[in-house]
C-alpha cells in the first residue's frame, strides 16, 4: 500500500526521506532479538502517514523538514510499537500485518513485547539525542507523545477495544485519534515560530483526520480481504466499534469518514498542504474501496 | 521485606517519600484497566532500592532530596514495568510477585502487557513534566535511562535470559545492572553541581551494586521459599545464569556478591552514605539467608 499523492505534497519524498532515517535509528542486533523484530516491523512497506502529517504540519507553520524528522521519526515507532501490541495473541492475535507476518508470528510472542516496549522507549530516546529542535521543544514534544501514548491515550484506547467498553468515539479517539493529534501537534512544535492558534487548528486537524482514518479502515476491514489490505481482516467482529460499523450501510461508513475530513480540512485552512493530504486520503481510500 | 537501616541513611522515610509520590503519578483510571494493574504492581510493598540509590546518590553530591524525586519515581516505574514483563506467561511465567498475584494473574494478559507500556511510557511523562531538575538535566537523564532500558539495556538483557544466549554477567549487566546503573547516575544528574568524576563514580557504583544484588538475588531463589522472597522462585532452573548458580555453592555465590559489595564501596567512597546503603544491603541479604 503506497501513496501516490499530487506533486506538490511530495509525499514520496517525504517516506523517503523517514524510511532511511527509522532504518538508522533502531540497531540492526542479533538475528532472533527484540530489535530485529522491531526492524522487521518498522521497516515494513508502511504508508508512513503519522510521521507525514508530523513533517507537513511543521512545514505549513514555517518549520523546516530536517528539524522535524525525527519527532516524525518517534511518533511512527510509537505507531509501530502499538501495531505490534495491538496483534499480540492476547489481544487481536493476527498473524499478518503490512502484507507481512506479525512479529510475534516470526520472531514469538516474547521477543515481539520486548520489540514494542523497546520501540516505546526507543521514540523517547530519539526526541532526547535529537539535534533539533531546541531542548525546552523537544521536552514540549516529549509531553505531547506521552499525553497520546499513556493513560488516556493509546493505552486507554486499546484496553477498552479489547474490553469492548466505553463509546466507539472514545475508543477511536485512544487508539488513532490521540497519535494523529500527537503527529500534527508535535511537527507544529518543530517550527520555531508557530502560534498558539497553529498549534489548536493542529490538533483539530489531527483529531478529524483521525476519525476519518478509523472510519474508512472500519469500512475497508468490512468490505476488504486481506489480499488487499495487506493485514488480517475480520478480526474485528464482535467488537463494539464493528458491531456499530455492521449495523451502518459501508455508503453511511464512506459518509462518515467524509464528513470528518471536511472538518480536518476547515481546520488546517483549504489552501493548506494538510488540506491536500486529507483531500488526498479521501481519495485512496475511496479508489481502494472501488477496485 | 522492607527495608529497616541506619538511621543514617533514613531509608524508611526516603521510600515512604517515593510511594507518596508514586501513588501520584500514575491515575486510579477504571478498576479493571492498565492503570489499575499498573498500581497494583507498583504501589505493591516494594524496596524502591533503585529510587533509594537515585535520591542518596542525589543528596551525596549536593543536590536536594526533593529535585531527584522524580527522576527517582521514573527509575521506579521502570523497574516495576520491567517486573510486570519479567512475568508474563511468554516470559518467566510468574504467578507471585512482591507477596501478591502478579499483574496478568489479576488483570488478564493483555491489560498487563499495556500496564508496562502505560509505566514505561508515563516514566518519561514524568521526567517531561517534572518541575526539577531543569529542562536540559531532564533531558539528559531521559538519556540515561533510555539507553538502560533499549536495546543494549533491559530489553536485551530480558531477552538475552529468555534465550540463554549471553554470558551471565551480559545478562545481569542488561537486566538489573543497566538500571542500577541508571538509577545512581541519573541521582547525580539532579544535583546542581555535580562533576564528571562524580558521574563516573555513581555509574561505576550502580554497576557493582547491581551485580551484587544480582548474586544475591540468585543465592536467595536457590535458597529460599515462595513465602520468604514474596516471589514466584526456582523459575529461573534451566536457564544460563541458573545453571551457573547450581554448580557453585551458596557460599561461592555470598562471596561474589560480597566482592561486588566491596566494589561499589570503594566507588562510592568508604565514607559516603551509598557505601553504607550497599553495606547495609549486604547485611539484609545475610541476614535473610540466615533466617
Amino acid at each position: 500500500m503506497v501513496l501516490a499523492a499530487p506533486r506538490t505534497l511530495d509525499l514520496e519524498s517525504l517516506c523517503e526521506l523517514v524510511n532511511l532515517r527509522l532504518a538508522q535509528l533502531v540497531p540492526e542486533g542479533s538475528p532472533h532479538g527484540p530489535s530485529a523484530a522491531a526492524r522487521h516491523s518498522l521497516l515494513a512497506p508502511g504508508k508512513r502517514l503519522r510521521a507525514v502529517i508530523a513533517l507537513i504540519a511543521s512545514r505549513s507553520v514555517g518549520g523546516r523538514i530536517e528539524d522535524a524528522l525525527d519527532t516524525a521519526c518517534a511518533v511512527e515507532m510509537i505507531h509501530t510499537a502499538s501495531l505490534i501490541i495491538d496483534d499480540l495473541p492476547s489481544m487481536d492475535d493476527a498473524d499478518l500485518r503490512r502484507g507481512m507476518p506479525t512479529a510475534h508470528t516470526k520472531y514469538g510472542q516474547d521477543i515481539a513485547i520486548l520489540a514494542g516496549i523497546g520501540l516505546v522507549n526507543g521514540a523517547y530516546e530519539v526526541l532526547a539525542r535529537a539535534s533539533a529542535p531546541a531542548c525546552d521543544r523537544r521536552m514540549e514534544i516529549t509531553q505531547v507523545l506521552t499525553r497520546a501514548v499513556g493513560w488516556n491515550g493509546l493505552v486507554h484506547g486499546q484496553a477498552l477495544d479489547l474490553r469492548a467498553d466505553g463509546s466507539v468515539d472514545a475508543i477511536h479517539e485512544g487508539k488513532t485519534g490521540a497519535l494523529f493529534v500527537a503527529a500534527a501537534e508535535g511537527g507544529c512544535l518543530c517550527a520555531p515560530d508557530y502560534t498558539e492558534d497553529d498549534r489548536r487548528s493542529m490538533r483539530a486537524y489531527g483529531r478529524a483526520l483521525g476519525f476519518a482514518y478509523q472510519a474508512y479502515d472500519d469500512v475497508l476491514d468490512q468490505a476488504c480481504d486481506e489480499e488487499m489490505t495487506g493485514k488480517t481482516t475480520g478480526r474485528d467482529a464482535g467488537k463494539r466499534t464493528a458491531v456499530i460499523g455492521a449495523e451502518a450501510s459501508l455508503g453511511s461508513g464512506m459518509m462518515l469518514a467524509q464528513r470528518h475530513l471536511r472538518t480536518a480540512m476547515d481546520a488546517a485552512g483549504r489552501s493548506s498542504p494538510l488540506a491536500a493530504l486529507a483531500e488526498y486520503i479521501g481519495s485512496y481510500f475511496s479508489e481502494t474501496l472501488a477496485a
